[in-house]
């Protein structure tokens, strides 16, 4: 249940009201958001206790909660969630256009890759430095060495850095990085997301390869139960039967998830094709469903790439693609206004 | 293996032709597409074969498949086919909006759709007259009944009308259908396909719930090799493990398949999502995709539809996702012209 | 609901509490089975129908239907159900051994197949003589000619024979035929199960490769409501997204559908692998697990088969798996019957 | 390729020919298998490099590697591992029977479940004292107090202990416990997976909701690699579209798995069915199949658990399974032994 507390409420009384809650044998917890203050409760919640609840002077309203998470739900936060990352917003109109290598291989080849998604258009810079890999002798990455090239050509082409966070011991390296990247295979690694969640830093929670949108949510809702509440959701593919595609891209959950929360959803068709010749279907796509970002990976050279090859962009097909983007991102603004 | 001949090659030298390569223990499949014959080649192929082939005269071209579908594939048909259903074209940058009921319940419930589909910028009407159920026990359709007020109502408002056939003896009940529907459950009748293949109507293929789209491509191939290439594929939703939505809609389908295929790609979002409120979402996604139409569920009063209520778009529903459909699909149309 | 009606009610007794259902507003299907009758109610079954209807002389006892199925329901037929195919029984302890050949190729193919079947202790023969084939250009199948072959050769070998049935126009051929197979992908074909419920003849009915169990059950009601009660069901496989096997094997059917229904359940395991070499070890698991009948594909020489080879067993090792069944089939009666 | 050397090779033999697979432009990686040596060589193999290295005196035979995965597969290591926990054995012909509560609540309700899981025959304890729950608000478990709690009574019902780890940081708390156990959820959680591979603590590695057998194996490899081979395989449930049971269980994977590897399997039929009423079934399949062990949740009273309850077997249900598969395994022993 969620009770909000009139605006005017003192922090005495709130620890008083948490006091009473405890002698209903009901646990609290605080939420703030904006000027409104409100407590959720957890429980056996009976209707005696409701109706004592609602006497209570400071109460202004009690409201049941119809989903398992909370601070994640549309109910409690109804307007879309806008996430600062470096330089740019995500959600509520602000759209993020990410793109960059699957691994950082060189300084070269990540520069170069910088420089052309730039000026393509790209708004931020993706590129993984800690790589899980399905094999133990693949490719593992560059590690702390990447996450610095990365910073110092992220500074350089003035776009914020995104990359992949593998295991609690690696989150201080990131000191540099604007947003922390938790990959499909990681979603329900609840120790790293509580982890997480005790920094401040914008958070790109992957979906899991055969997770539940509402699993998915509570994942988002493990992180922000800790306090940070910068969680933009990404839709990478899910597993099913099709051999034509590396895993099947679930767009619908664009509007399912609008539907139920404020968090941002972008969009990453790069490994849910897997093949190259689709992104760009796929892309248009999303932005027309109304996702508020794309995280498209994309090489100077991708036969040469060390991992991901087949599914990269040449630079030329990202800049003809970027341009596509921001004008039919401008286009669907204009007829999802009414007059 | 296709064996292209040269334009001048006469009907006499075909059967020639033919004779000769069923010495060589091969069968042949004549066929024709514009102006070009050419002979689909099966059995042995083995290389002496081949080079003895290569030295008739009237041969043009060999050249291998790639794929298990012939008829169906880019390869053979490299430009995109374009489907005359009644007055309006589909395929080639021709766009199908479809509309119409999940089931004809009243002449006066199945008109009204009909004005307002056709009304708001619809350009063919839906309508089940013989429904196929999970249960034996639920409404089964009108039947035949059903099909003459659709024919009727069709040609009041000059729309073209499309209807599931579920049997081949319902065949004959359809002369006056422009389209034929063949269901996701009935994907893989194969002796429905091959009568359907017998006839010269449109047909409206759609994907078996958990079809591949090779699997999908070649019950394609079943109709067509019958001799009725008037084929357009449907994607309504696979089965996956998400229970948001009835199905997932696999929009990746509309790339992969251009790939493939040269026949049109239409999208039911209605079946793919099982709810109202993310059709809209998942239509313009389809546009933006490149998708050559969409078959959408609308009612006049969707809470007292017999079947897929919860579907079913409003009336005032139905009209702005059209009205901002063809707006997009016109915008598509600029950004994807190279100058 | 069903309303269970005294032992000594009259027909003419039957006939008037109808009438009297009627005037409720309420339709009434009849159900025999063994002395007792009982009618199924459906339409909008209010309490007050409810009591007056259980104030009749003629009921016993009136009970809700918790599943949409009402034949196929445990519910109103709690023991199992045993049916006989030709000289064998299948369900309730009984157990079909049924072995052959995916496709009927030769006369001399099948005899010899049947021959070791026979003498291994297999007691039903499987073939196939109209094959669903993804591709039309694959073969097809000997037609009428391989059910000819079929029953000379189950007559000499004293085992009854079973043969999948894919069109309503191949129905009369079958008159020969023990046991119509219903394949996977006609599972929800409605008119061709509803035209086999007309027969009496027994049905194997494949579990759709991405069917619900209850979608399943649904189709056998199909069949049931039409008359014909002798429906067993055959788990072959749904389709996932492992690669190892062709389909997953789901086992725990088995269980599910005995807490659900009276059918028998028999398992195929060889279009559930794909492959050889599992095939012992399914077949075991599912003797274990319950199940009242296996149907494995076997060829005298498997590498020339005209379709399925890598999945049929070669003549040895089909003689060592029946063995195997039959031993473990024993042991499990043994164990599972408490003192 | 795996380099299989003489048994006579010395020490500074080895380190001298890897000094030449270096000059090879290739890596060396040392395995040693009872008296065996090899090594395992990655890189670009070129026919000309075989034949020299074929070349070599020490070199007793070179076999082409055709899995991804190494130290996990049948190809180098034959015979069927055996691994001890605790004071049982698993695999090869020994078998796990283990039994326990999904959470440990109170050492009252562990004592009462250790006291007849030893007592119906079960030989190993489970337990779980981390928890990893969907929810961050459901109840996360007694952690270090549990552990503690099931070593004194392991201890006191002299049965080894299981208990699932979900983070690096847990390792070391689990001093006293006999066997890792990693979740689904972590399957692909690389770096806990690398830490326990520097431990020598059997693991017992669930597959993942959605992995393939192979990456199930790769992720066995990446425990391995790092030296810990002490790897049980379990398999607990893939997730599909059928809602009747929790996940579905693929009993296949056990013949799978011993075709590529020499891992032992346990099978986890509780978590697979989500219901208490199918695990018999699935139990005795499992056996049949061949699996190496059990696990299986039980708890004295289901109704009060704090999670998982509808899934859990009341003691009486445990007691009877149990002396079933003890009988059945001896059984398939006998079967399957050829005279």
């Amino acid at each position: 249940m969620i009770v909000t507390l009139n605006g005017s409420t003192t922090k005495d009384e709130v620890s008083r009201l948490c006091n009473q809650i405890e002698n209903l044998d009901l646990s609290a917890t605080l939420l703030s958001h904006r000027n409104d203050i409100a407590l959720v409760l957890d429980g056996a919640i009976t209707s005696d206790k409701v109706n004592s609840i609602r006497n209570w002077p400071q109460v202004a309203a009690t409201e049941e909660i119809h989903s398992p998470y909370k601070k994640a739900s549309k109910q409690w936060h109804p307007e879309d969630s806008i996430i600062e990352v470096g330089n740019i917003k995500i959600g509520g109109g602000h759209f993020a256009m990410i793109g960059g290598p699957c691994s950082i291989e060189t300084y070269n080849q990540l520069e170069k890759t910088a420089a052309y998604v730039k000026e393509s258009g790209g708004n931020a810079l993706r590129g993984g430095a800690f790589k899980p890999r399905t094999s133990p002798y693949s490719f593992q990455g560059l590690g702390k060495d990447g996450l610095d090239m990365m910073h110092e050509i992220g500074q350089k082409y003035d776009m914020p850095i995104v990359s992949e966070v593998m295991a609690i011991s690696q989150i201080e390296l990131f000191e540099d990085v604007d947003m922390f990247q938790v990959g499909a295979r990681n979603m329900q690694n609840f120790d790293l997301l509580k982890e997480l969640g005790k920094t401040n830093k914008p958070i790109l929670l992957k979906r899991g390869l055969s997770a539940t949108i509402q699993e998915w949510l509570m994942s988002a809702e493990y992180i922000m139960s800790e306090g940070n509440e910068n969680v933009i959701l990404c839709e990478r593919g899910i597993r099913t039967f099709e051999t034509e595609t590396r895993n099947t891209q679930d767009l619908s959950a664009i509007a399912v998830v609008k539907q139920l929360s404020h968090l941002p959803v972008v969009i990453d068709p790069s490994h849910a094709a897997g093949r190259r010749d689709i992104i760009e279907s796929l892309s248009l796509a999303a932005v027309a469903a109304g996702a508020d970002g794309l995280i498209i990976e994309t090489h100077p050279e991708p036969e040469r790439a060390s991992s991901d090859g087949e599914q990269s962009l040449y630079p030329e097909q990202y800049r003809e693609l970027t341009e596509k983007v921001w004008k039919l991102h401008q286009f669907m603004k204009q007829i999802n206004t009414k007059n």
